[in-house]
């Protein structure tokens, strides 16, 4: 706690006279877990379970780190169709946004990369990092806690944190990372699926009283799978990351659909918004990837300067609009890796 | 496992007929695990019981990451006394010298710092980090085992997880990592010291059989305190760092003793070959740091253009060879910040 802050709470006093002081109050400071930009599911409900989990260390004494202050989550975009299923059905209200940590004391969750993180968090106090990606470009200059597992999700790295550290997960937090885990494994189907997700899934199902893990699983997805109401940048950006690529921009959206057919009629509009954003931002390459989750493969949408990256790193030659990559589902592991490659 | 490498294995043959191979046996390609350079007793702990660790969850299947390499200990260095009295208390051996990692799997353990880090880094497939300072700048391509505590020490974090992935500690590993965490936080005087690191210490210290934890840590920081074959130049540069404080070279070592008293004597001899140092390194100080660990507190040998700035640091006049510093054990966090805004 900082204190040179204070609230100064007054009697309500006619006379305005500055004497009646009831009490200072002394500000808290709290911390914020926050998720990456253009928030997934997981990005969102991991921001709620860490804060959940750093509260009960707060209040037990118990965890890996000190916690001396009210822990709060954030999130720094909208959730998505799929989140606002997830939070409504376990009944767990959205957090607020936060997109500037000027000052804050912060917990980065589901990422560990200057460019998904919040601005100005070189003037943040970095606590801890909670994720399951590469280990990208945040340094700091004291030890922080930072916890990541190669595996499909960061929900799963929290349930394991909350057995390891003796805090109960209960119904709507488990309902939460499970449905991160489905999200992000794509049902169990994307190449970064593990078995330690599948068994954390499993545990999680029982607390959170789903019966059907897969129904459950396509149910959330349909939810996403939905584009019909979303205009084509919406369809681009809901899920979308930059990289730098040896120094070029690379932009890669996802969009997870049951079935490519309902997303067919908008190829040629999705096509042009993809041309407008690449000049817009300065891209090298806008890449879009049209995932079937029950065919399992990605129709891949590229605008690029230079073709041949795609031969390069999968292999197909492009030609058209797009290729078609059979077997890919994961841009973080399948698709992110052989671009790095290619451009290097 | 690397299908393109081979041992061919021969039958002996006197007419060195090329006919006459028995077999081909794949060379499995191993993970090393390998601490920071100028190698401390947790950096080569942590390596060897990282490493045990490791090959348990290849040999049960169990753990958070699949192990399917097996796992070697390594160092960037030759072991200190200290670091040789545990390995040989605890019978383990000492680990092979690494110091170039291209093409090799690695695991870093106690730092994640590019310069601290094995020679071609960026040549290497890093598997995994287990360490407890400040996030570095070691990046990946690919999502990684991360997992940094800010407690006292590596052997703590490492405890906790053989507890997580439920492997049993067996006695000389236990021992390892106690010693680990009694070297980093000088018997828990440390301000680096958590109630994590002694809680974890007893626990290890039940299984390695050492009665009387204080005692031992003693034993231990005596080996190294014994500084009765070493000359001025490598007592004074054993544990030595340079820092640019406001465009001045100052260089400052530190020696921890159980006693001052083991090294009275030299005094005068150290204090003239600290004036060389000076000279032959253009400092404008040459700080040595004489820690009493029984004492707490640190007499500060100084050589300087400015004797004024060690009583703007420590409120002190430097008016002999040296000042007492009472309560002062870290260089890291009680001597470096205070000089550093005295020179600003």
């Amino acid at each position: 706690m900082d204190s040179n802050k204070f609230v100064i709470a007054y009697k309500p006093n006619k006379n305005k006279k500055i004497n009646n002081i009831l009490a200072i109050i002394p500000i808290m400071s709290p911390i914020y877990v926050i998720g990456h930009k253009n928030p997934d599911t997981d990005s969102i409900a991991s921001a709620i379970v860490t804060a959940y989990l750093l509260n009960k260390w707060k209040e037990k004494g118990c965890g890996i780190i000190k916690v001396d202050d009210e822990v709060i989550p954030a999130k720094q975009g909208e959730p998505n169709p799929e989140t606002a299923f997830a939070l409504e059905k376990f009944g767990v209200s959205v957090p607020e946004t936060v997109t500037d940590v000027d000052g804050k004391k912060v917990v980065l969750v589901d990422h560990s990369e200057l460019s998904q993180a919040p601005e100005n968090l070189d003037k943040a106090e970095l606590i801890g990092i909670i994720d399951h990606h590469k280990i990208g470009d945040v340094t700091t200059p004291n030890p922080i806690l930072f916890v990541n597992f190669p595996v499909g999700c960061t929900g799963t790295v929290l349930k394991l944190l909350f057995d390891w550290t003796g805090v109960e997960i209960p119904k709507d937090m488990a309902g939460l990372m499970l449905s991160a885990i489905l999200s992000d494994t794509v049902i169990f189907k994307s190449a970064t699926t593990t078995e330690l997700d599948k068994k954390v899934a499993e545990e999680l199902a029982k607390i959170a009283g789903i019966d059907n893990i897969v129904q459950f699983g396509i149910d959330l997805k349909c939810k996403l799978a939905d584009v019909s109401n979303l205009s084509a940048r919406d369809i681009i950006t809901r899920d979308f990351k930059d990289f730098d690529m040896s120094g070029k921009k690379v932009g890669i959206g996802q969009v997870e659909l049951i079935d490519l057919g309902v997303i067919k009629d908008r190829i040629d509009e999705i096509y042009e918004e993809m041309k407008k954003m690449k000049e817009e931002g300065g891209y090298h390459s806008v890449i879009l990837m049209l995932t079937d989750i029950m065919k399992e493969g990605t129709e891949l949408l590229v605008v690029t300067d230079d073709p041949s990256v795609i031969e390069k790193a999968f292999g197909v030659k492009l030609e058209g609009k797009s290729v078609w990559l059979d077997g890919v589902m994961s841009r973080k592991k399948q698709v992110v890796p052989p671009l790095q490659k290619a451009f290097a």
